[in-house]
């Protein structure tokens, strides 16, 4: 029998390159009687095909969705043209190089960012005079004159009225350090928009709706491109800086998801296949995560439960390799010279207690309440946003955000401050040295050592202070946050999200301390609360607030708790963090199932395909065939009897992806599915350099080809081009077990059939649309293909 | 148009609890057209049909696979159901009931474990006088007159010498206690076998492999029954309790399963739905070993990694859940009485140094060889206990298994004690007031204070003496588990495997140390190893080399660092182990890809299609359907004109699970696939209960009925019954796109057309046969269906 590469013989002059690419996906796939290194005449070694260049041969457009299916099978071809050559091993190792490469450099980005934040956070309040590239602690470290209570406080750092004009206090040292704070943010986030809005579109927001949506098979192009990567990391630490409610943690993976992609190209293996392409970026999703807090295994699991979509166990093991060099790398760096891998390292010295289960729960309501509230309200001012005439201004609203949030936050010390340091502070357990305000508790004056393990002590004023000005600050970080998600800066949630439910939290905690300290007689405390024993650790509230907040706008959970317990280290207080996380977890539910993440990919109309939702509809695949009923008949092509110029208007008149092809109009028997782009560039081609083809010469799809009468032109033979498996179900499959063959397979398109009859199609958006249409959504929503 | 379930009503007649499943499958999906709570005849609510008992109905037979689609369906229309009756809120917690239920009852069991274990070890040993039910160290810690450096030895623990005879010291008291030793190892093990060979067959070896096979989709009744659970339970604890060379981590993963199996029966939910027990299962095998090793994350991520074949989201929190419910309810029993959840705690006070990542990684070697060469060699003598007489006595191998072990364990202090305790000693970094010989170091005369941080110090006498019979303690063990993995009793590989790494990673840790020590102006040592630091910590090379033998033995390297780092708790120590599991698995992986558990799933040809092999040959769908060329054609039937005589003919001739429907022998085309099963029981019921079925009835699956001549006996319609959405390939698809759909869509047949015509059929056993025959095996090895 002839096999289907014989059958592509007559078209050996046409253009190598773009018939390459068929013979690699379809051919190769389809004809097992092809044995590896066979030559065939007039093409050199079929083998030989892969390394040659493909110029202007992309195999899917921009916005357009991958075929998992087809790019799995490619690969597997790849693979056996490798296997034969014996390069299998290097093959095996480029996985693991590029994971290498991408844990270094993400790992020193990250690092470079950290430290470049730092110096431009403090840059707003002054300078340090003996190193210019110092930062305030930096300074204060390597001057000696501090002491070990002030160190704060050192000559070599100078606020700017100090430096300007000599006077540290009074009303004109505020003014003007005031001013100057403003004016360096507005400096700094103006330079981040420019930037952003000139080089590099793409780099704003925190991109985990998008990676999300491209790990789900979408091509966006560009957006991981080298330009977004210098760009973002750029005004990342311009927009940090500028002392915007935004973190950088949801940034950096993105900024690691684009080292991915640059990395990848390097690799032929993954270059040329937007299949495992997705699954390098899944890892360095992972490393992203893992330099952002410090927590390689939060990472990987962040990937997996928040991220990836695809996610073979080869790629768990990957990921966890990239994090891992990622964060070893970061903590050669070393950038919070502390030695420490993780962004807040606590350590507390109690225990928690069955009772404190009701406050972490009642944290839990609150960040689910929170989250879902944040969710709804950022994406009704993101929706304004679009659809008004204020979408026109981006710089204009990045300056005026960051102006208000300039003005409102610099008389608060817990605002003025860096979100990461305010954290840091909000989970600290006050020890005995500590001048932080937060811990100004009344000492008993009868305790003289100073020991870890302090018991319970009343409040101080500062305590009091503290808790109005937190107060005050919960509030700002709320309303601020909502207006800020969504500039046309770089931006991360997380940050903000721990920082409100941390203040809460720390708040809650020092209630239920003092409260216990004053009533050790109540029935609650009894059990558990001595006198003079230390019952409450506000810190570890403060923990568990953030856990809630974060948890009730991402909806994690499992990651979620594997970060915060890499921050802490202990599994100690693993419940507490899991009461809350799991509470929130279901109180947002309760408010709308979707996170911050999915929200913004509906609200953008990515394609993508929850695999969380369930579809519970009763509808039919025939329900969301197209044709519908009404509607004109699907265009198809014949396996003979179409001339070449039949195709050509076929082509010209519609824009869909491919055509299925059947025997007869008559039998609607279906045989293959053609893409678009493969029929086009085929008979391009073959108008070009296959002699005798002209526009009423016929185009054949089957293995064999009648004897036709020499005054008939050259036939045209596109069977090599014919992918002879496309995957079809019936009409009577419900529409459940298809959005499940969407999912699991990654399909472009399905065929219907009945009792073998072509019916109709469905492709990934007509699912969407469909799954929108039963969520009572509107489903031109779904934009794109 | 009809409706499907209208053209059942004929039937209604019919024995309801037979045919009620048939509607539930089939119909209900089938017929979007029966809205919710609509009367049907005679039928009653069709709704209601679900709360009925279903007498005599289990949807798929022992040793058979179960098809993943068709669950999944079948939970939906429950689902809908569910939802119209307002009770989706129960219904929604009734999972986090059950695995609330689960973490209670496996923490609970895994407590009594290993209070039983603690006490029936001891008990080999002596006796304590105060209570009998006290083991040794309870014995002790009760007693108020040891002092602090004499723990062990207390007047009301008495061996069996001093109590029989009075003499604790003496060769006639060593025989004595020896002989006894012996003597409780046989009868503890001979009780155990015989319990399970009386009452539950199924309670055998460590389970994993079954449970991976029915987690995959397998049906094996009674593995998980109430009997396997409470004799699994009891044989146990005589297991280990005998000294034989096995733990008790992975049959704990089968009592929690078999946990799982006993609280998802109490909810119809996951009673009636092979797929939703599926993910309880999951769920309960993260709990199992969570209380294993307390490291809840750890055994979320072994249930993800390392057994569990479908694992949404939702299964990854209930999971977690789950493990951690279990973890807290062990650590509420306090089993080790030290308030830890972990089974080894360890706490280290040096850091590794860079070049120390050379040892780890030859110890990562040594792993994965060592891991390599017990899969073959246990798998050989597993074979021949298979296929000679050895397997006919498996009471007399237990006996004289254990009576070798007992025999050559005694005079070694390391076997003679329990694995758990031999490891936990190996772990251990040396204080300054640890009595164990292998902290016998000469100490620095100068050296006053007891501090944590010991610099290094030469080896005394003790630590050599220690070297030599860890040496021998290593031998012994690497051959006896070779011989003890497999026999007749609840066995796991953990701990053994875990033994053999830490013996030779204390050897080369103290033989590190001990070089660092002697050589420090080597130049490897040079730069981090200053005289007098504490440069190597033995017990960190223990850890490290029991990491790199559990991940030779088992391939898994995720889930076993972070069980690892849970034991820990320091973030410290994740490179030097990572690295030690990663080349453990690629060292092992070079010998053969299969862990332990594979080998055993491939020995006992269970149905497994693993999702970690890569199928990469370029069959296609046609080589492995059948019929074959030359086989007599498929067995079909005709949607009219069969009798009711043709189709009893074609189920008693064959014994196929389903036949396919086409529309006439001539055009072959499909119109839909019914099960052997449905078909039977629906041709017995309609002959026994309705009227005018005969013999030459004619059995219709078609929509609309032909008018037939009243001379004609009354006809019998199936179309209720017949599934007219089957999977479909066409003969072109290749083989690696028909395993992909297999695997990912859980099918259980699949099939062949091409055209639209029904070529054959490709059943999960086919592919299962097919890999094999590409891997070069026997694939007659795949023995159930």
């Amino acid at each position: 029998p002839h096999s289907s590469l014989t059958n592509c013989r007559n078209n050996h002059n046409a253009d190598r390159s773009a018939l390459y690419i068929f013979v690699l996906v379809w051919c190769v796939t389809a004809g097992p009687s092809v044995t590896p290194g066979e030559e065939v005449n007039g093409w050199g070694n079929p083998m030989d095909l892969f390394d040659e260049p493909f110029p202007d041969v992309s195999t899917y457009e921009d916005f357009h969705t991958i075929d998992w299916l087809r790019e799995k099978s490619r690969d597997t071809d790849r693979h056996r043209k490798v296997r034969s050559r014996r390069v299998t091993l290097l093959d095996a190792w480029s996985g693991w190089v590029v994971m290498l490469l991408i844990g270094l450099l993400s790992g020193t980005l990250a690092g470079v960012i950290d430290l470049a934040v730092d110096w431009m956070t403090d840059l707003k309040e002054g300078v340090c005079l003996s190193a210019l590239w110092y930062s305030h602690e930096q300074c204060c470290w390597t001057s000696n004159e501090t002491t070990f209570d002030d160190r704060d406080k050192c000559p070599q750092w100078q606020t700017w009225s100090e430096l300007m004009t000599g006077h540290a206090e009074g009303a004109g040292a505020y003014v003007l350090n005031y001013f100057l704070y403003v004016l360096w943010a507005l400096f700094f986030a103006f330079l981040a928009v420019s930037l952003v809005r000139v080089f590099a579109p793409y780099a704003c927001g925190s991109g985990i709706p998008e990676i999300k949506t491209i790990l789900s098979g979408f091509i966006i192009r560009g957006y991981l491109g080298k330009w977004t990567l210098l760009i973002k990391t750029v005004t990342l630490v311009l927009a940090v800086s500028s002392g915007l409610s935004l973190g950088k943690e949801g940034p950096l993976v993105h900024v690691a998801c684009c080292c991915g992609n640059l990395f990848s190209s390097l690799f032929s293996k993954y270059s040329k296949n937007e299949g495992k392409r997705r699954e390098v970026l899944s890892a360095a999703a992972a490393a992203g995560v893992s330099v952002a807090f410090g927590a390689p295994i939060g990472g990987v699991l962040f990937s997996l439960e928040e991220v990836s979509y695809y996610f073979p166990l080869k790629t768990l093991w990957r990921s966890f390799f990239a994090a891992l060099v990622a964060a070893f790398t970061l903590r050669s760096i070393n950038p919070f010279g502390n030695n420490r891998l993780v962004l807040f390292y606590v350590e507390y010295h109690t225990p928690w207690y069955m009772a404190e289960l009701v406050p972490f729960i009642l944290l839990g309501v609150f960040g689910g309440v929170w989250g879902a509230l944040f969710i709804r309200a950022n994406i009704a001012w993101c929706r304004r946003r679009k659809t008004t005439r204020l979408g026109r201004y981006p710089v204009l609203e990045v300056i005026a955000v960051t102006a208000i949030t300039a003005v409102v936050a610099f008389p608060n010390p817990y605002t003025r401050r860096s979100t990461s340091q305010l954290i840091s502070e909000l989970f600290n357990d006050c020890g005995p040295l500590d001048s932080s305000r937060l811990c100004d508790y009344v000492n008993d004056p009868n305790m003289t050592r100073p020991v870890d393990d302090i018991p319970d002590r009343p409040a101080g004023p500062g305590v009091y202070t503290a808790i109005w000005q937190l107060a005050l600050a919960l509030i700002f970080k709320i309303v601020v946050t909502i207006f800020t998600f969504g500039i046309k800066v770089p931006s991360g949630l997380f940050i903000p999200s721990m920082a409100v439910g941390a203040i809460a939290g720390r708040i809650m905690g020092i209630a239920v301390e003092q409260m216990a300290y004053h009533h050790h007689d109540w029935i609650i405390f009894k059990k558990w609360c001595r006198p003079g024993a230390d019952c409450v650790t506000p810190g570890l509230y403060a923990m568990v607030g953030a856990a809630a907040c974060l948890g009730g706008v991402t909806r994690m959970t499992v990651s979620l708790v594997v970060i915060m317990f890499e921050l802490t280290g202990g599994l100690e207080y693993i419940v507490p963090l899991m009461a809350a996380a799991v509470t929130s977890k279901w109180v947002g539910d309760a408010f709308g199932r979707e996170g911050i993440y999915e929200a913004h990919i509906q609200l953008n109309g990515y394609p993508f395909l929850d695999t969380k939702d369930e579809f519970t509809h009763r509808t039919l695949a025939a329900d969301v065939m197209h044709p519908r009923r009404g509607e004109p008949p699907l265009a198809v092509l014949t396996q003979d009897g179409t001339t070449v110029e039949d195709v050509e208007e076929l082509i010209k008149e519609t824009d869909y992806n491919g055509f299925p092809v059947v025997v007869s109009r008559k039998s609607e028997r279906l045989i293959g599915f053609v893409q678009r782009r493969d029929l086009t560039l085929a008979i391009k081609n073959a108008r070009q350099k296959q002699e005798g083809v002209v526009s009423n010469s016929v185009v054949y799809f089957t293995e064999e080809m009648p004897l036709l009468p020499p005054s008939c032109p050259q036939p045209l033979k596109l069977r090599c081009i014919l992918n002879l498996s496309p995957f079809t179900v019936t009409d009577h499959t419900p529409m459940e077990t298809v959005v499940d063959i969407f999912r699991k397979l990654g399909l472009r398109q399905c065929l219907v059939t009945r009792s073998g009859r072509l019916l109709g199609i469905i492709t990934k958006k007509d699912v969407l649309r469909h799954m929108a249409q039963m969520m009572n959504q509107d489903p031109d929503s779904i934009m794109f293909n």
